[in-house]
């Protein structure tokens, strides 16, 4: 019989009545003592962050909540309130479009950043490699909107700079990063800036976590923006809202 | 042509490259100022928590992050990981689940809490009319696995007080929850006590969340142990992991 | 033991090594055999359409394929590919839409004529009860874009007359849902003509499916449109593409 | 302006007030003239099958139906309704788990196939070369459960063979799946039985369908399924049914 509560393991909770522990702390001594968070982080990897660590990892949480109803996540929240969707179904309709165009693109920055680390030969041959292997898109340098700068990005790169001063990290990723943008530059003889996916990833990169989780804790970021405009659009209401409006449609272009 | 860019409005972010101001504030300016509870809650209401309505804010959002894989959501998001999705889709599956009956309890009761704030009769008849109306089943309160208490409920009460005490809230919606709790436990001659929905709830109404986010932010806490889960489960491995070991398939029960 | 494998009953399926038995029947003895909607009629009833009543459900689900990347069902499959999505998460995203708001009204509209059907008053009274309970909007009946007529409403209604000429059915829900289009048409001064969602629930309930099928089967029916605007969005190809064109972003309402 | 209306573009339909086109057809010249089958090929290429090609296309859809509740996605959609949601959002719970190891064996099965009928040696080198970059399972083939034969293989084959008689397809992709069934029967001195993946990878194959549209396909397939057992699970009742009996929970594998 002992297959069958087998069947399902974990080390992030255990539970009997009246006892929950999450990474074998008793939930109660977790409430009111752990930041938010703290509490992410223990979660996710089963150990408490050092003071300096959360409070880097916390810059990177705030910094991706939300980019506007056109990334195409928040407009799906939208309307999905608008067909008459609780909360917790538009939001994860839009989570679900965070995927390796949209969402990915820290993931892939991780994935980057430690393929460099790893390469025998210089960068640019590491660069090269990447290129041959996933295309010429670079995750996490460039934005087709925000030019010249992404502004979150170098304020990210500031605290990066303090949490290394303060002991929260090395630095390596930074440096990764860094060389390939100045890369990236040379090559395009314009600059081709880190962007929020590529800020993030640094951070997560720093902070040890794997590449999917850059992918995983920017879902939770932007679920913040997502539950902010599908309560937003609730309020203002609308039936069945496409995308744009009604006057347009669409353009057909069969034979 | 000013209704296509009148199609989307909102009042959360604006925007041109280079600017990013959320709820009015440059982003650059929030990175590394607010704390990420503070953060959501700006993006969700529009304005700034005192810092003890932060603190309280947090301790909700810390509380509800895991219930373990019995729940149907944590299990969702486990099975979708062994069906090859990557987190994204993962965590989208599992937030899917937290409808009225999984996630919806805490929206349920903080209306329970406001229809009996509303009502013109005492309790005892404000009760009546929420269970004629909506079934025995009293949102909040009682908790099938947890007897005799849910030790997140009197953890997250205590820290209701202590909020009052700094003058976060005014303690109204904590009155309303004990007594009812009062009045189920005289009406069944046994304690149903309040659960973390009910506790969540009487801390977001506290707060004034409208009852929609309850629900809501649950999804935001809830969306930390599904991202734990699912993480784990893509290091665990595993392929088309079923509900049950595959040795005992299921009952037929046709003709 | 036995309740693990009881925790799981179904009557559809019944499995052993090299055996599958769908509603009693050897699969190889339906593949082949049956039609896709017989198959879609034998798995949601247990039993086996007549030919007439395989024909009357067939016009339905062709009926309701697509409506255009207007809808927000369709807007979103198209957006979700172009994030990366395979087609199943895709198609998932544009399904979960199909809310109370979206693909809702067919079910809803065979609560209606249930309500009439069951109603001790006449016509009149029914309707009235209805909308002060429902609100003024009534299921199946007008169409904001296709005015005078939804063009698939007739043709679906000429389809039932044949079908009760051939015993499929009574036409009992046809009676009532012309009564409803009549009293409406009354009331407002001019015809608010049956639409798809109307005309489709007249089939459903005429031929007894419960009315959360109707949301369900048309659920199975739009899938159709679904995959095939996801399919032609990939082959379009684009990146996180928005729903309005980036020039145009969305208004600002804050202060 | 145009390039409002040219944001969306689509061959699939055409559409004003009163008149809906599908691939160039009135809506209304479909309804009750085209099967279900029928209408699923037009919408997705273009064209109408020939008869033959339409009945070859149709045994596919309904093999894949449902292979029960031991799968994510139909135990997924079972859950779902526990939690309180209504059909659209249980049937996006099940479908969007049918990816690259659910419902994605069909797509990869149908590149098998491409890549050795491409390949410019013979069929041991191309499929040792599909190995080294795919891992060591041949998609389409072995099922863990139905040994040694899943029954749903050969019946499909029989009709595919009925059909290259009836002129529907050539039969190329036929030899190939039982010239890579021989070779790994061979390799493994045991038989590797074609699997319904396989075998409808061989249909869809054979009738020009694009892989990604065979995991497209099998997700219209599977959601009857997964309709049929939502709702006999909404009939069933329960509240927030986990994956076991309450009674197991699952095992804490923390320190």
């Amino acid at each position: 019989m002992s297959n069958v509560a087998d069947w399902w393991k974990t080390a992030i909770i255990d539970m009997e009545p009246g006892r929950i522990e999450l990474r074998g702390h008793p939930i109660q001594d977790l409430i009111g003592h752990l930041s938010f968070p703290e509490m992410i982080w223990l979660m996710v990897r089963g150990d408490k962050p050092t003071p300096a660590q959360a409070r880097l990892f916390e810059v990177a949480l705030v910094s991706a909540v939300d980019h506007g109803p056109q990334a195409p996540s928040i407009a799906a929240a939208r309307m999905a309130v608008t067909c008459g969707l609780p909360l917790n179904n538009a939001m994860a309709s839009a989570v679900n479009m965070l995927g390796d165009v949209h969402g990915g693109a820290g993931e892939q920055a991780v994935e980057l950043f430690h393929h460099i680390e790893a390469h025998p030969a210089g960068l640019d041959i590491a660069l090269n490699d990447w290129i041959s292997e996933h295309g010429k898109i670079i995750p996490g340098f460039g934005h087709r909107f925000h030019t010249p700068t992404d502004p979150r990005a170098p304020r990210l790169m500031e605290l990066v700079h303090e949490a290394i001063e303060a002991g929260a990290c090395e630095g390596r990723y930074l440096q990764i990063a860094q060389r390939v943008e100045a890369e990236i530059a040379h090559r395009k003889s314009r600059p081709i800036p880190m962007n929020i996916d590529g800020a993030t990833a640094v951070i997560f990169a720093e902070l040890g976590f794997a590449p999917p989780l850059a992918r995983g804790l920017f879902c939770l970021s932007r679920s913040v923006g997502i539950l902010a405009h599908a309560w937003e659009q609730i309020q203002q209401g609308g039936r069945n809202k496409g995308p744009i409006p009604p006057g347009y449609l669409w353009t057909y272009i069969g034979d």
